[in-house]
């Protein structure tokens, strides 16, 4: 994981990519820079992009559940993007269900779903 | 189960149909297969036909649970059709609720299902 964390503003919304391995340190700085960056842009919508990651297991997952948590606090709405098959049926193995987390397969259709939930409503 | 899993491509639909026994290794090729179709065709949305498996117990019903979560992760919405009375009131009896997984009585109410959700909010 590179020092900066890329963050990407299409309209709206942020576009964050998650690249490489996920530690605790770069966990910390992740959260600190889009937390600021979602306040700072006044985003309404956010789309992590997690087609970078080298491994995606539970602990990965709760990063991604407390992110969108921390968003979610700040009155943005997000989509996971880019999980590959592979990850999505280990995940549902290891019993992570990423229940409350919106996903979509790609940033096009994560961006079309966040554009349809600020059309119609913010849930 | 034979070694292919039958499934269709209905514009951005995915029909799965589930046929014969579900056995533990068919059961792993069916989620591979599935889930790379659903990230290769981009699908939004899955039908998945149970009525020609020959039992529906709690095992097929926590099957069907774990592949509904897998396809949703990817971003996919799954509405589970055919499934016979008889099915529906073991499933019932063996407290088996299927609550979070869609239902349609069949595949022509399970398509204008998905594409209702996909009209009118995705959430």
């Amino acid at each position: 994981m590179p020092d900066e964390v890329p963050i990407m503003r299409i309209g709206r919304n942020l576009l964050v990519t998650l690249q490489g391995d996920l530690e605790d340190a770069t966990v910390e700085q992740i959260e600190r820079v889009v937390t600021r960056e979602v306040a700072r842009t006044e985003a309404t919508g956010m789309l992590i992009d997690i087609s970078g990651l080298t491994l995606v297991d539970s602990f990965v997952a709760r990063v991604i559940a407390r992110l969108v948590g921390m968003v979610r606090l700040l009155g943005a709405r997000t989509t996971v993007v880019g999980m590959q098959p592979a990850v999505a049926i280990t995940l549902v193995e290891l019993g992570v269900s990423l229940k409350h987390v919106h996903t979509a397969l790609n940033a096009e259709q994560g961006m079309a779903r966040l554009r349809g939930r600020q059309d119609e409503r913010l849930d």
